[in-house]
């Protein structure tokens, strides 16, 4: 089970960049540096990953994915959540219904703010 | 480990949804619909991601990052892709040089772009 | 010269739709409901102007764009702010060193900053 | 009427960039450069307006609605097209039914689609 660690693992070395030289690495500066420069990388990401869907690419959409989560651990990291967190609210909600029914609901409730 | 099974779970039941009629379930009708309207849920979940980050509202951030993975787990599978995909990649780049490895890299390289 | 008026008109309709019943139209609504309803508006209608033209699709791209232009006169208006301010600064810049010079300096500063 | 000039001379200045040198402009470089290069500009753009509306700062918001409505010309010269075409459909919405129309419909759309 591959997942089992390596989220983990890239959350724990997260971590262990807190309060390191931002000049050190690039996880550090995205830690320590203006929250907006952390989050703007998440729609930049995002971007990129619909652009290489889009193309056709698929290496590309696994790079940008991979970019895209990396990026999510270290937000989940600066406002003190994990993996974990994620991985939870995605296990119950699996639990309590399937997977479509946060989806689905979701997509109601979308709906009737729309129609208001 | 949580993440050990959630992430091939649910990828699992995405499968499951392939072929199965689009108006029974959230994921089939994503699966089979048009590849924007799957794409752009991407965009969306990430700018809600990132709002609720900047708001400060750590229980909602948890909420919109398990939408935004759960939505890319649906990208992958229209893909022929999985979270496996985007693992090892992850796993890959922590092998070679470390987790900045990548970042670091793809931060050099729109540097020197954007300089051109 | 179309653009003298229907961004300004545009600008005015938003206006007097402040304080208006928020059920009676979508701009009332947006102006009054939430401010992420809003917001996320234009995350969502940027990546449908990128899918559109990544697509080719020329008269998507032109319809998502006036889209994305339009809620941003509401978002402005929100902000008690208004389209001949993003205008004024687009001459502004047009005025210093010609059109490449934010962008150019963005850039530059980027560069400078991810090189850190 | 600022804007009856500032788009429209813009968008001159962008065609003029066509065809030259690459290194010699920002602008020469995103119209000659990769598709994506300058797509997922407006992903960044985008985000980053939302940052700073959502973080109250109104001279970002606006400085980043310049980005986004600047770059947004790039990309309709990129595909032959102009701020005129954006225009013409805005007022076109805007002749048919008010402001409202195009986006009420566009929620119902999407609320229907929901809802499948």
């Amino acid at each position: 089970m591959i997942d089992s660690e390596i989220l983990q693992r890239l959350a724990a070395t997260i971590e262990a960049r807190k309060g390191t030289d931002a000049a050190s690495s690039y996880v550090a500066r995205l830690l320590a540096g203006p929250e907006d420069s952390l989050l703007k990388k998440i729609g930049e990401e995002a971007t990129e990953a619909v652009l290489a869907a889009k193309g056709g690419d698929r290496l590309a959409l696994v790079n940008e994915l991979a970019d895209l989560w990396f990026h999510s651990l270290i937000v989940l990291s600066r406002y003190g959540l994990g993996p974990n967190d994620v991985l939870f609210e995605l296990r119950r909600r699996e639990g309590i219904s399937g997977i479509d029914e946060k989806a689905a609901r979701t997509g109601d409730q979308r709906a009737e703010s729309r129609k208001g």
